[in-house]
């Protein structure tokens, strides 16, 4: 204890949490108890107690959490550097490691596989006896049961109440501006298929999310990664440049909780790229597939919050927070509705009524915001562990994202650890992860890896993660 | 009577019956009482009375329909020639007439509108209530109720049903062939991303459905319209000359009850249309979404039938059949199926498994025969009726389609027509058709249009076709 903390009670109390904490007693991730119970227990007044945990705040070991209360950070002990800003080379890539990939994928076939590999929510983090309640109110609301064709633009409550909970970080859509898909990639499969031809050249983050690649490679388009910040997400400056040549058709950007390297732009950010983007009349496809997943107190808001001339269309869908399986996503396209509902008719008629109207049966009812509380919750929880599990069972130097939200952490290792084959050898213990060169098509991110944290925290997850840092050190040892 | 009726009790029997049908007593598309039914009650045995109804099929006054009983076909009178052999030009076409189709699709959101237009079940010949039960089982079936990502392929169930179920024409699939889709029209959209960049040539049939052609433009396509007969369908001496040519990339065609001019390609076409495209290394996609909904005793063959060096790419659906709003779909790819899997992975994912398991479930226990047992039962019935009312109510000389199966009659109207014009007169009366420009980009159809069979008949039905064809006769009159 310092001298300050005979001077005031609330000092002292929270150089006593300090203690335990760093003593970690309280662990990353737990919950303080709440003001209201510890002023019951110790005789103190609300305001000493509240000041104590506003100083622990200040000193970054504890953070709120919206209508849950307190939460032990990181200790700063612990705190791993975060990765390098990308360098990607402005070279033609490579092409997309699709075996990789494929293997990847198969691995979800083998339950007995630890799938830190694949972002996605685990069945026990669904709502799943209500979502079954809301299947058999849909075939009930629906004309004939949801069996016949709906308008191409798509279920009408779905889009109302996307509409109105847009209003949330200030997109403001109406339910005219909305297109109903099947599910986030086929969103953007529209976008692209809208705005470019084969030849064409599309400007992305760098790490970014596999299936971007691989559909823009698909399409015959020319990617060009830009340096990303693994914080705040792409380099301005670099977008800038790029942007000048006149050569870039349209940007694609995950602008919150990016897949895999966690960042987002803050706002300024997200501001100044789409008024760069209107000056120089580039579209920008805005993936923003994990944004109601943040763990602060305020959803983000995205760049289609700031887009005044239609030129952002912004993607999204309920994959990764309701329901993977009923493949509902939806896209504002801006200024091109008329080409992107004219593709969707062309290559699918129309999406299914039924699942869209649970969807908007839940958004309705506020049971999706309920539902969306205790996921945040969890996956925070979940992050804290993990890079807890990092920090314990890693390399020193090892690099960890710090993800505001979303399901992913990036990895930064040794330069001499492949990841690739780390892959390979961790599938014989069981533990899928995703190897950083699927992330990429320029040789930058070999030693680089994705890790999910949306399983449930298990005695047995943490012995893998502490298996695979086992893995890390026998292969970065072997090398030195 | 002839005097061949006095030898003859048998020839007896057919002409009192040839008579009812001429008068009209028995009308056509009537059932005739069962033959167990006139022994019983006129003390006939059965070989007399078999035979007299073998008699009048001989005459083409009845046909037997499967499981079903024997029909009254169209009065010999009656019979309307059929449309002409279509010769479009082999030079490049117009652009399709997207805001006639986006006009025509508007006319759904009336419910006011008799839509002859568009080519799906109504919903009263759903099986609404059985397909809730099917969902029902489908949640309590599947791992999460189905509400994760199920493998890119699809849903497993479902594929081995199709496979079992193509055992009856011929395909002989395994699940293994079979990748489900969002409907047909998605699954034709990946075989033509597999097959195809901007700037091929795609031969297809002429007329052919617009969505067809949508596509086809939309992905940059050279699209080479084939001479098609409205019986036999594509003229295979057209098909080996265009093929000859080296140009065409890939052909696609409806061979069976084809949308729109109804006509089915005779196996022996479909055998040599094979050996063609094979001969020539040009893979087909074949649209088989009606084969289901055959007139007469048994489910056709498929071009598929016939591809022993895995060129053909079978599409195929229920969104004609059982639930269009399901948007449960299929392709067998033959030797693309790679391909076609990893384009559906980045376009969309996977599929959604709750309505795949219900298809699925439809299958198993036979209820989708049952239920296209009575579905093609109406739709002929409808056919008839439709037939009818147009040798009634249009002018002399008008041209229809025979088909024998699916959802549509093909006019030829007198040259004088317009049927754009007509499209817009009779909807001041809230009738929609689909007039012939939309299925060629030649300007070959402008007095042809499609009228769907798929809305219940009822005496509004039959004014409004009546309405029809005097709206016709005025604008036939008014240019002579």
């Amino acid at each position: 204890m310092n001298t300050k903390s005979h001077q005031f009670l609330y000092l002292q109390i929270a150089d006593r949490l300090e203690k335990q904490i760093l003593d970690e007693v309280l662990k990353a991730g737990d919950k303080l108890p709440s003001v209201r119970m510890v002023c019951r227990e110790q005789g103190l007044s609300m305001s000493t107690v509240t000041q104590a945990y506003y100083e622990l705040e200040s000193r970054s070991l504890i953070e709120t959490r919206p209508r849950s209360g307190y939460y032990v950070c990181l200790p700063p002990v612990k705190r791993l550097a975060v990765p390098q800003t990308s360098n990607p080379s402005a070279t033609d890539g490579l092409l997309p490691p699709d075996d990789l990939v494929s293997q990847v994928y198969m691995d979800r076939e083998d339950p007995a596989n630890t799938l830190f590999s694949l972002g996605m929510p685990h069945d026990d983090f669904l709502p799943i006896a209500r979502l079954n309640k809301g299947l058999i109110q849909a075939m009930r609301n629906l004309p004939a049961s949801g069996t016949g064709y709906e308008p191409t633009q798509g279920n009408e409550n779905l889009r109302r109440e996307i509409a109105k909970w847009s209003f949330g970080w200030g997109a403001d859509f109406t339910e005219k501006d909305l297109i109903t898909t099947s599910g986030c990639m086929n969103a953007i499969s529209y976008a692209l298929l809208a705005l470019t031809k084969p030849g064409d050249t599309i400007a992305i983050e760098s790490p970014a999310y596999f299936g971007i690649l691989q559909l823009a490679k698909s399409a015959g388009l020319q990617v060009l990664e830009l340096p990303t910040n693994a914080i705040t997400g792409i380099e301005l400056d670099a977008l800038k440049k790029a942007l000048s040549t006149n050569k870039i058709k349209v940007c694609l950007f995950v602008s919150n909780f990016n897949n895999p390297c966690g960042s987002s732009m803050p706002d300024e950010h997200k501001r100044a790229a789409v008024k760069l983007l209107e000056h120089y009349h580039v579209p920008l496809i805005e993936d923003d597939i994990h944004g109601d997943l943040y763990f602060s107190n305020n959803r983000p808001t995205t760049c289609k919050t700031y887009d005044e001339s239609g030129l952002v269309l912004y993607c999204n869908s309920v994959s990764k927070t309701l329901a993977p399986g009923y493949r509902v996503g939806w896209i504002a396209p801006g200024k091109f509705k008329d080409q992107v509902i004219k593709l969707k008719r062309y290559h699918a008629i129309s999406s299914a009524p039924l699942t869209s109207e649970v969807v908007a049966i839940f958004l309705k009812n506020g049971r999706y915001e309920n539902h969306l509380r205790k996921l945040r919750q969890t996956l925070y929880h979940n992050s804290m562990k993990y890079i807890g599990a990092i920090a314990n069972y890693f390399p020193e130097g090892v690099r960890v994202s710090q993800p505001q939200g979303g399901y992913f952490l990036w990895l930064e290792l040794d330069k001499s650890v492949d990841t690739a084959e780390l892959y390979h050898q961790a599938m014989k213990h069981q533990i899928s992860i995703a190897p950083g060169r699927m992330f990429t098509l320029q040789p930058q991110f070999d030693h680089c890896m994705r890790l999910s944290f949306g399983l449930p925290w298990t005695a047995q997850l943490e012995k893998d993660l502490q298996q695979l840092g086992k893995l890390v050190k026998a292969m970065q040892k072997s090398t030195i």
